[in-house]
């Protein structure tokens, strides 16, 4: 940390440490920190050759046991399973499996770069799944990009998973897809760059408000950004009840507002906005769009420079900035300061208040999974969102800690039940079960995948980095 | 053991035994066997709820490291991809992904019960892969029975995987599926009712010859039943020197010979079978096809009366027999004994000379990703029979042991290790290891695997069966 401690720049917190430090960069460091995890991605990535395997969930006492778990006794499940589809649950970890399926069209920030070079970043997603959520993702990657072929394809995988994820699929086609799938699936679809942002931003913003002292019924917000995510996130504000009329959001030409001539049906969701927001019919750009409001939700080109100092000194007092550009916000956390924000949030863990998907979409399917709920509704995100703010509250709001870390081991089992109990309370979950039972469940479920982690590193089957 | 000990029946192996024992059955207890495996595995399905999990290849030392596995570091092995393809092998767990894929239409002796219920099946698969080969497979069931639809998924599946193993798919719809998606993939397709049956009758075969001192080259073969497993093995006999028209191969309705009116386009294995094989154009059903023969290899209806004792009294002397249904051979063992057969081979595990996939296909495929072999060529196969009728041969060969157990752990390396080079020979693969490479890549992997079970149960990760 020391080669960071310059005197210009920006107070942030230490990573792991307890008590707060002042660490100082200038914008090359920032720009440069995201190097050395690159550095030895490219060094890790070929020594483990791979980060999710498939292991034994039963037991091979000797080789009698094959007779149990393949034939001949293997065709009694099977038998009950044909005659009773839902025993499927019962006999086998469908329900425990989530595909994690991409085309490989919008991949982290490099665009298409098509299926194969999606491939690292699923795998990291089903590592994720897994150490944070106990789910059994595994990694799909489709060597195709058409729309239909995608959704037929998905269909077409149900009958072995519990849950689908999809990840990294261009917009606009990734609205429809996920929209057929919601309708034409019997197990539940997500679209993790939509759902899962929107669910983390959202309680991002609880907190922050709260900070603030506003109500987010009469909030008044500015998006910039038309992408998957922040097209999600507007859907759940307004879930939220958020006043349609109090958003105003940007595409890259501009505020959305009904005199648009350049939006076309392919762009549904844009007609949609148009449609539902911005009460004043604002025109402008992202100036304008920002004027006044309580918070600016920016999903969008990655900065420095994207989101202005005097826009932000032209929002209402004790503004709200969450700037989620990555790997650099569209404007830096201290410019945003300055110039009066009260609350700023970005995508980087090394700046406080990272909006984080991985606190989401783990607890999210754990709680679904484990109530075999066959969708999840906006209003399981929202509750979702609440017990995520929640968690982080009872820690003790700041405008330096408005969401929880990771490492607070409650966080996950929580999420998990209240959106398991959201689903049961909708009637969307095949299961009936108790809070405490939920519960239970998935902090079992979660401690068993990291203690099986822990074991597989001490015990050398994944080795430690250097030794083969 | 003891309540199988009976004064009429049979004299078989006991199972876990060095020294033989004798032990005697009559039919329906032999029958009731298959009882108890069905059993446990109503009792030990639902205690696990699912035989095959996903777990982490690469270490968790702390939070940080979801920056090198996932965003901001992975995108630097992503980059790598993108630009040199044949990176997704360094970066990422493809190489050591098989898909198991079954359309349910096929499973076991069950016949379609469809995609959900043939999940128990393909679990089990998966669980055999990893334990015997160390091979990373993953238990995909199709919900469509189209051949177009089939063929279009397990296509599209291709980026994520190094192989693709098709499993319990109907005939004939078998043999096109695979033909197209040997011509079309990029990765190894195999389809085990067909090859690895094939590969697995061949070895033993080879060594009951060798037994009865006769040569492949010039042997009068029966084949009764024309299912994917029996067809595929009448390929494989071809390509290892049998005469063609010293096969004959009987369907339901009898022997195949040119004059056959029944048999349409729809089935055009069996066109290529009648104008390739039966040199005689003999005519007639099962009796008239094994009469002289030197073997019979039956795949086709359970017995125990499907084949009849006259009919293998009628075969040349030291007649090799091969009743392989399941869960009841053609002809009892015995029987084929007092009719005259000097080695009698089945499907199950609790009689002499057990014709067993699980000898074949993990073994294969561990030495076929491991030189990234872009098919599987019946060639590979051949080599693959014939190191497994060696590893056999050097235990010392007789008549009730013509291929070797599953304990012996040379057998599934050395497999491996002759599949390997012979693709390295035939151009097929993409890497170029030495033999011992190879063999020593094979043993730890599979090692690896059966040491990663044996601590997960050693830890109660996986538990004993009735401890939650």
């Amino acid at each position: 940390m020391e080669r960071w401690k310059r005197e210009y720049g920006l107070r942030v917190s230490g990573r792991r440490k307890t008590k707060e430090m002042t660490i100082y960069m200038n914008k090359d460091e920032l720009l440069n920190k995201a190097v050395k995890p690159a550095e030895d991605a490219m060094k890790l990535h070929p020594f483990y050759r791979g980060k999710v395997e498939v292991t034994l969930k039963a037991p091979v006492r000797d080789y009698n046991d094959f007779a149990v778990w393949y034939t001949p006794g293997v065709a009694a499940p099977c038998r009950d399973i044909y005659e009773h589809k839902e025993s499927v649950y019962k006999h086998t970890n469908k329900g425990n499996f989530v595909a994690v399926i991409s085309d490989g069209t919008r991949v982290l920030g490099l665009g298409d770069i098509g299926p194969e070079a999606s491939l690292p970043v699923m795998e990291g997603k089903a590592l994720l799944f897994k150490y944070l959520g106990g789910v059994d993702a595994f990694p799909i990657c489709l060597d195709t990009k058409d729309p239909e072929e995608i959704i037929r394809t998905v269909k077409i995988l149900q009958p072995s998973f519990g849950g689908i994820n999809l990840e990294d699929i261009e917009n606009p086609k990734c609205f429809y897809i996920l929209e057929r799938l919601r309708q034409e699936c019997q197990i539940p679809v997500w679209h993790d760059d939509q759902q899962g942002t929107a669910c983390v931003t959202l309680a991002g913003l609880i907190n922050a408000m709260k900070i603030v002292g506003k109500e987010l019924s009469n909030a008044r917000i500015a998006m910039i950004g038309a992408g998957a995510a922040n097209v999600a996130t507007l859907r759940l504000l307004l879930a939220a009840g958020v006043p349609p009329g109090n958003i105003i959001m940007c595409d890259s030409k501009g505020i959305l507002h009904r005199q648009r001539k350049d939006i076309t049906e392919k762009h549904r969701e844009k007609l949609k906005i148009m449609e539902l927001t911005n009460g004043e019919q604002k025109t402008g750009g992202m100036a304008e769009a920002m004027e006044g409001a309580d918070a600016v939700i920016a999903l969008s080109k990655p900065g420095p420079d994207t989101i202005k100092k005097e826009w932000i000194k032209a929002m209402a007092s004790d503004a709200i900035v969450f700037a989620c550009a990555n790997p650099v916000p569209e404007i830096w956390p201290w410019e945003a300061k300055e110039a009066g924000a009260a609350i700023v949030a970005t995508g980087r863990s090394d700046f406080p208040n990272q909006v984080n998907n991985s606190l989401g979409f783990p607890a999210i399917f754990r709680g679904v999974l484990d109530v075999q709920a066959r969708t999840i509704t906006d209003t399981m995100c929202i509750a979702a969102a609440e017990e995520l703010a929640a968690c982080a509250a009872e820690k003790g709001l700041n405008p330096e800690k408005i969401l929880p870390t990771m490492d607070n081991p409650e966080v996950f089992p929580r999420v998990a039940t209240a959106t398991a109990m959201k689903a049961i309370e909708e009637n969307v979950a095949r299961l009936i079960l108790t809070r405490e039972e939920v519960f239970s469940l998935a902090r079992e479920k979660i401690g068993r995948a990291q203690e099986q982690v822990r074991i597989l590193m001490e015990k050398g089957i994944i080795p430690a980095p250097g030794n083969s």
